[in-house]
């Protein structure tokens, strides 16, 4: 094994008895931009065909902070990985000896030298023949709802956006993810920012009075449009921002217009994102009727209210794709990641790779 | 006089011969978001009622760095402005005691607290006789096309946007200038990052192929769309996204119709925030058909292209408003402020006051 530039983190291993013959683990990883979940999950059987236990056990759960890389940089993001393996392994009463393989799936990863310098991180944190695999954090979400498969469309709408989808040949595409400079419309912080502009454009005299604007003050505990500014100026974070959707959703089932509006467009741009990959991947078949499972996660589609986003995405998709099965996952996508590597696992045990 | 904190920046007042007796100046200040300038006038005679100087004298001109208080803070932005002020005088071989009036126009006083706080610097700073006059940046920039006389609508898009009106009985409006957040769309920034946005929905397939997108690839010197997610995460400055503009308009010059597109859009937003204080404060009188001058300023207006924005503004408004007259300043906004003061002081003196 490589030695560590972190030798503290692990030195609870020390302490330890050999874990030779104990039970071996898989280590599954949902890094995002407000925290990092790690779960400990064991191997269990590969000797049928049959799908993982449902729920699938889990020893050991340990949060940490955020790891994407673009928000806290490198050495912050990886440093807050492996504390938050350590401590899930420690609170599994093992050590890394026991460890076939670790799936991180965390936010950030945009492109494959991401990928490949944050497996090198991985490979010199744990002996050579522990399977690493690294994710975007849209895997881990697409996994929890497929029990570990990685096929179909997933479409996480939290303080940003992403859709992914597979195919069962291994071949993905992905639209939306880039930030709010980018244009992720649709994600919470972009409903928001249009609620905001909104109040701002009514102030103005440049766009239509909107309840919005009462609301917002009254939730921000302003008194005037103009303050909005220096609000936003004082801490511009898309997650302070985002968490004014309840507030234009609770608009929007008043009968406002223009938060109607807002959340009427939103519907469209993440149904936009999820019909980007099932054309480009052809996930519904030629003639687009083919069946396909769509995991829906994210603050956005969760809400169950009678403005309901995640129902209208659903019922906009389903006019021109009717097989999208629509799945809001029962586990946690930390969970989805350490079951993608179990199927990888499996899949070359019975391959006898 | 009070005595400053800040005592080194004043020293240079020491070594200097008495003033009294000497020529009384004036000094206005433009302060933005990449720069401040500071500049030393005389105060010429209010003995008739003509018209200042054209041009307007000029003793001495100090540049220096971002006086946003938003964007560096309280005691940054104080510092900034007291030795731009310093070093204007010190140019000027004269000293505070010189000074009659002190206008200051800076960007990011959207609030009646924010111009009283910074009053409250300014007269902390003189003899307690001088006249201190501080405005938002946009004032500058409208006293620089009317030479001083506070009365009309300007517009100013650079990096952000924002547009004032002025009435000659002392009411004003404003529209816009509220920052990325809330949707100051029809900026440099807003043009820019719209152009990203356009770039990323053509390579997700969620919008229509654009020339931007080798365009702003081989700007920017990237390979991939995929890798302006890692270029706007690496340093979200306005500045530096609304330096794409350029590239946008080309691309409409050569026939892009997504890029032409966005400036139409952009023409649109800055017509609307032209037209809303227009409306609000009654311009143009009740048919709309009153003249009323329009000052335009900054980097998205002064394209002298074949896709001319500033025109194609002027063109939108003057459907609504022909009264409108169009004005790109021949002085810099500091001379601008320091006119305005002057105005003020020979209203003053005209009135015995």
């Amino acid at each position: 094994m490589k030695r560590d530039r972190n030798e503290g983190i692990w030195d609870f291993e020390n302490g330890m008895p050999p874990q030779d013959g104990g039970q071996d683990l898989i280590l599954g990883l949902d890094g995002g931009t407000t925290s990092t979940v790690c779960i400990c999950m064991p191997v269990f059987s590969f000797t049928d065909n049959s799908l993982p236990p449902d729920p699938p056990p889990v020893l050991a759960h340990a949060v940490a902070g955020c790891s994407n890389h673009n928000s806290v940089g490198e050495t912050a993001a990886k440093e807050t990985l492996e504390r938050v393996m350590a401590d899930a392994l420690f609170k599994a009463g093992s050590t890394r000896s026991a460890v076939r393989a670790v799936c991180l799936a965390v936010s950030g990863v945009n492109h494959p030298t991401d990928q490949q310098r944050i497996l090198s991180w991985l490979r010199a944190m744990f002996p050579n023949d522990v399977k690493c695999f690294v994710h975007n954090d849209a895997v881990a979400a697409m996994a929890s709802g497929t029990m570990g498969k990685l096929h179909g469309c997933v479409l996480i709408a939290g303080t940003g956006t992403i859709a992914y989808g597979y195919t069962e040949d291994g071949r993905e595409a992905r639209a939306s993810g880039a930030g709010p400079v980018l244009g992720d419309w649709g994600s919470g912080y972009g409903i928001a920012a249009m609620a905001l502009t909104s109040v701002i454009r009514a102030y103005d005299g440049r766009g239509p009075q909107t309840m919005l604007t009462s609301r917002i003050l009254h939730e921000l505990e302003l008194s005037s449009p103009d303050e909005l500014i220096g609000w936003t100026y004082a801490d511009p974070s898309w997650a302070r921002i985002a968490a004014l959707v309840p507030v234009v959703v609770s608009c929007a089932e008043a009968g406002d217009e223009v938060a109607n509006g807002i959340l009427l467009d939103a519907v469209q741009e993440l149904a936009s994102s999820i019909k980007a990959v099932v054309c480009r991947l052809g996930l519904c078949g030629e003639d687009g009727k083919g069946s396909c499972p769509l995991v829906m996660v994210g603050g956005v589609l969760q809400a169950n209210k009678k403005w309901d986003i995640g129902k209208e995405v659903i019922s906009c998709i389903s006019k021109e794709f009717p097989g999208m099965l629509p799945i809001r996952p029962k586990v946690e996508p930390a969970v989805g990641a350490a079951l993608l590597a179990w199927n990888v696992l499996k899949k070359q045990s019975q391959s006898g790779g």
